[in-house]
């Protein structure tokens, strides 16, 4: 694989990546939306199918690693760090462009929902919400874009995220991308799929499960330049937790690999 | 394949496409069905697993395109031209024998719906559905045939339906109908339905998701036909955008294929 | 395939069906069952995976038809009828052994859901079930056993039947059980598995999608037999259109499969 | 494959099959998770996913069993007996650490359920719960690591247990863990989780669907050593349901195995 054929098929890949994965937060919290309250079990499946897909896409073009997390492992496990600012900058740039289409597709879903008083800034929503009133950590229009934990604990939510992290990129390390240079294959690809779909079910309660630097840091970005009214803040102050607990959850599970399956 | 072969595959397979994808949304929305209230979910794993059982059928006899679409988009990829209007004309033609179907198995479920009072032509529906009441724009019996959009907004509405059938005919020019003249495969037909499912779930939520022109046309014709009572108008005047705008996805796709992958 | 292992598979496969698709069944409207209220999408989903087992376990015995239209599919495409006696007996008995073993396993929910006061004999349930009282014109009870109409009217009912199990017939003559003798193979169990779910939730609003008709009279057979309290008739006037339906579907299949796949 | 790798792959592919398993349902049951009342529906497909997970991991280091019931089933079938106890050692132990994890990645979860009186200790549950005051008979947070009967009847609870894991076994053994050694394979990983799925949907809503010791046993110990407040007992007059119903229904499929399959 060249560079520019890795650096393209990132940005593609990523791109569909974000543009499924945000948008399928979008039609389930959004109003006016024909998804909405279609509930947790769409978010994980339209997740795990967002991976399907720019997988399927571009595997054979840069191995669709669409994953900081999954390059780093790759790259410790194999001992080659040649192509890991190509495939880094690749994914960051493709996941800001799916976020800024997210915002296109659900354009009108976006301005009714933020405009909309029930919604934003009348202060029965409390009562509305009741003691759950932390549940919107991040805001539900953030959430489109970024994760936030539902309880605030930077160990614990960095622990979570590592936790999930590892899995993936451990399920990735001993089956997924191999030696051929081709990228994952079809039944690969819906294995990984459904790997993603099985650690936003089971770990995604606490955080929302970014699982992937780029994927929280990149639509992130692109939040706080939208021009959104009463888009609120980006949580600037929670953005390391989904980018360095990935990157930790790789190595670690690079670390197994070459200890246990090498 | 010959030209007879492709037209009555194409006949068949979009004939189940909607029959199945219609049916799933007669299934959850009209009364006295099984499924009613079943979900987006079920609507759009529904619509999904329609598109695979139509292709597992019918492409080692078509090639199973299915979508106007997807046959323009490997139209300009390869530079052949010849068999289009064979597919077409075939994809229509079984978009409407399918709906007609869907008619056929639901037949009490529309009459039920149509004739009671609480549903059809009782002022207290706006009561009821209270703010939402853009949400059935298109009214629930036409949205068994046709999409129709929560929000009308031209721009949004075409650029909804250009990414979602960009992202369905890049995944399927990048590894589905291939060379080979024999249709998608058992395992190509599996992730090209959870592609569907995926493009759904994450930008079904604004229009429905045609993404596909003879899947929202056909059964469009076939709504003004029937002799369905209070069945409302079948709004030809969004029409235009499910035809036009997943064309335009097709033929960019093919482009970004030209130049990305060739 | 010998006679004897063609007996023996199909009474396993279709035992195994049963107990599955029977179970999900029970596990979804019996009270006391963790799964209560599940919603249609589990019992679609469940029959689909019912499928999938059953034949996964016995496609290398006898085929995995566990259906009497499908072997009659198979012996109108094929032409021979040699061992469909034997097919269809262990089909039967099969599915009778697998609603006995479905009692088995919610022994103790039937008991409960049919000696509780809410649920059986109590003048109350109408204003519970209000303006749907006909939703369960087979009773609750019975609707673990066999499939009943939401809206009673031979000939919608027979046609949707017939719809249904033409679309499971094509599917499995066009690309599964095939030459060599083995059966379905794993991956076409699982896209069989899928159709199974797509028929269900797309024509199974209607009358519960027998599709089958050993799957709906094995089990009717054993509801009349059972020693349940409260159980209610076994609506044999019914029971035909689940048989008769099923068979014609799986023989149109055939037929067209002959003229437009041969 | 050696004793060391059979050892270290059960213990992570049990210990992943745990922390995905017992973490879907920390995600559905506690407060403050994203995924609360996600439903039946989502523990299923967690569960079936976890498998899948865990199978793709570790099926070449030690074939993946990770349940003593399919080591048990093996054993019968195969006649090998040599390495049994090393793969009981490392499922039990690796279903402990999978316990544990679910306990580090849902801490704030465990705490805040734990210590909310609106859950814990306050008469006004009962009322809440109404008629269902046993759908909890071993308490929320017992149900993350370990199983219970919604009605506590030893033989049909038992039985329930004993078909649920010889439906299971069957299929592994018809299918799945062949000669060569090197575990499942791609697919057949994929099936055995669709099966997992179909038995958690059809026979999980009478006990829970435990289908394996070492899953419900290992949990369960860490459940009692667990410094967590207001916790309840562990429920040890059942545990031995779920150890014994699945061990004799993996030597029953081993049985009908080599009498039917052999």
């Amino acid at each position: 694989m060249s560079s520019s054929d890795i650096f393209i098929g990132e940005i593609i890949g990523t791109a569909v990546l974000i543009l499924l994965g945000g948008g399928v937060v979008a039609a389930v919290v959004l109003k006016r939306s024909k998804a909405q309250n279609a509930g947790w079990l769409a978010i994980t499946f339209g997740w795990g199918f967002a991976v399907l897909t720019a997988v399927y896409m571009t595997g054979s073009l840069s191995g669709a690693h669409l994953n900081p997390a999954v390059t780093l492992g790759i790259a410790i496990k194999d001992g080659e760090w040649g192509n890991v600012p190509v495939y880094f900058a690749g994914q960051l740039l493709g996941a800001m462009i799916g976020a800024a289409l997210v915002w296109v597709a659900y354009y009108g879903q976006f301005h009714a929902h933020l405009t909309d008083r029930e919604i934003v800034g009348d202060p029965a929503d409390k009562a509305i919400e009741g003691p759950h009133d932390t549940k919107n950590t991040a805001g539900p229009v953030l959430g489109v874009f970024s994760t936030g934990p539902e309880i605030r604990n930077v160990w614990q939510n960095l622990a979570t995220e590592i936790l999930g992290t590892l899995v993936l990129v451990l399920a990735v390390l001993t089956q997924g991308l191999n030696d051929s240079g081709k990228g994952l294959g079809v039944v690969g690809g819906l294995m990984v799929a459904f790997v993603v779909v099985s650690v936003g079910l089971s770990l995604g309660g606490p955080t929302g499960y970014a699982i992937n630097p780029a994927r929280d840091l990149g639509p992130r970005i692109v939040h706080a330049l939208l021009p959104l009214p009463n888009k609120g803040g980006s949580d600037w102050g929670y953005a390391w937790i989904p980018v360095v607990g990935p990157l930790i959850g790789g190595a670690l599970a690079a670390g197994i690999y070459n200890i246990a399956f090498a």
